[in-house]
C-alpha cells in the first residue's frame, strides 16, 4: 500500500472513515458476540480486562441518550449503540474477595480502565469494518453523562466513556487526510510543529472541507479543531467520574 | 472462525499475545511509517488528533526508562521503543491562533487525548501484528512519568500514556482467555457478574497459569488481577498529569 508494504489489517485500516447512515438490516447477535471477542482479543493492562460494553436496544433509552448527546439521531436509527465503559467493579470485588482491600479512586486505575475499552473499542470497529459494517464512535455521550447512568442503571465502580453507533453502510465517506506522519512521530526528543508544516496541513484540510461542502466557518484544521474542543469542555465531567468513584486522588 | 464468521482482521485480532523477546533484526523506517500512519487511520475525537508517539533511540533513554518501568529489559532490547503520548499541545496553538483561548486543564480533553492515544495504538499493534512483528504495552512507564517526560523533552500539554515495545518475534506465547463474552457485555441494564461465572472464570484462569508455571501465588485471575492492581496505585499519578496541563479541573 505505502511502500509496498501492506496486510490486509493494514488495507482495512487505511479505509477507515466514519459512517453515520445505515440500512435497516440488524446485526446478528453472534456476529455481534463476535465482535465484541474481538476486541476483548486485545491487550488489556495487568490484564485487569476493566471494561464493560453495554447494548442499548430500548428506544426509550436510545431516544433519551440521542437527545443528551446533542441530537445524534444516528444512535436511534443504527442497528447496534454500544456504550463502553470503564469498569472497576469485577477488580474491585476481586481486590476484596482475596483480602487486598477496596480500590480507592487512584487516577491510575481509571487511566487503565479507560486506555483498557478504548484498545478493545478500537477492535471492534475494525473487526467491524472487516465484515462489511460501518461505525463511528460517539463522545457526546458525555454531554450529559448522568443520563447514560441512568438509562443503563449502571452502578459504582462502571461509568460510560463513548458509545458506538454500529450498522450495515447505507452512506460511505471518504477517508479525511491525517497529519502527515512526522507532524506526530517524534524521534528521541519532541519536536514542536512548525509554522509552515501546520499551514501546509491546514491548507489540505481547508481542501478536504470545500470539497466536502462544508460550513465555510471549519475552514481548516485549527479553526475546525479548536472550534470543537472549545465548545466542549464538558466543565462537569470530573465531578461525574470522581461521583463514579474514578479521577478521585 | 467463531459461528463461521471471519476476515483477515479478525483472524488476526484473535491471534493477539503480548511478546517480549525479539531477535536482532530491525524495523526498516518505512515499515515504522506506515505502523504509525496505520494508527493515525484509526478514529479521533472531533479530528482533534491529540496524540504524539516520541521513538526512543538513545540507549541511555532506553536504560533509564526501562529502570523506572521496574527493570522491564524488553525495553532496552525490543528493535523499537515507542512512547505514546496524549498531546493537547498542537491543539492548544489551533485555539491560539484562532482566538478560541487556552486549553484550560478540562478533564473532557484529557480523556479526549488519552481515548484518541489509545485507539491508535491499538491500530500500530495490530498492524505490526499483520506483518509478522510483536509488541507489548508498557503501563509501567507511568511508575516514574517524570523520567520519561525528562529523557523525551516533552513540553506542557504533553504527557506520556503507555510505552509500546515491537520487534521480530523470537517467542511466541498462547492467546490468554479472556472473560466469556457474556461477563462484559450487557443488554440495556448492566449487570453484576454472579459468583458461578466469576469462580468459572478463575478456574479457567487457573489452570491456564498451571499450565504456564507461573508463580503459585498468582492462583487465578482474581487473585492475579488483584494483586496488579493494588501494587500500582502511582500515587504519584494525578499530581504529574495536573503538572503536565491535564486532568486540573
Amino acid at each position: 500500500m505505502i511502500n509496498d508494504i501492506s496486510s490486509p489489517v493494514l488495507e482495512q485500516q487505511f479505509k477507515h472513515a466514519s459512517v453515520r447512515a445505515y440500512s435497516d438490516e440488524p446485526i446478528k447477535p453472534e456476529l455481534l458476540q463476535t465482535l465484541i471477542r474481538a476486541g476483548q482479543a486485545a491487550a488489556t493492562s495487568s490484564f485487569i480486562q476493566a471494561y464493560s460494553v453495554v447494548r442499548v436496544t430500548r428506544p426509550e433509552a436510545r431516544m433519551a441518550i440521542a437527545a443528551a448527546a446533542g441530537g445524534q439521531a444516528w444512535i436511534e436509527q443504527a442497528a447496534e449503540f454500544l456504550v463502553y465503559c470503564a469498569d472497576l467493579r469485577r477488580i474491585d470485588g476481586a481486590c476484596r474477595r482475596t483480602g487486598k482491600g477496596e480500590l480507592e479512586g487512584w487516577t491510575e486505575h481509571g487511566i487503565q480502565a479507560v486506555v483498557d475499552v478504548a484498545l478493545l473499542a478500537q477492535n471492534v470497529l475494525l473487526a467491524a469494518e472487516s465484515v462489511g459494517l460501518g461505525g463511528v464512535f460517539i463522545g457526546g455521550i458525555r454531554n450529559d453523562p448522568q443520563v447514560v447512568a441512568d438509562q443503563l442503571k449502571l452502578p459504582e465502580l462502571v461509568t460510560p466513556v463513548f458509545g458506538m453507533c454500529l450498522g450495515w453502510p447505507a452512506q460511505h465517506n471518504p477517508v479525511k487526510p491525517r497529519m502527515p506522519v512526522e507532524m506526530i512521530l517524534h524521534t528521541d526528543e519532541y519536536h514542536d510543529v512548525s509554522d509552515e508544516e501546520m499551514a501546509g496541513y491546514d491548507a489540505t484540510m481547508a481542501d478536504y472541507y470545500l470539497s466536502r461542502g462544508s460550513n465555510v466557518k471549519l475552514s481548516d484544521w485549527s479553526s475546525a479543531a479548536a472550534n470543537a474542543i472549545q465548545g466542549k469542555k464538558r466543565e462537569h465531567l470530573l465531578g461525574f467520574l470522581q461521583g463514579r468513584g474514578f479521577f478521585k486522588r
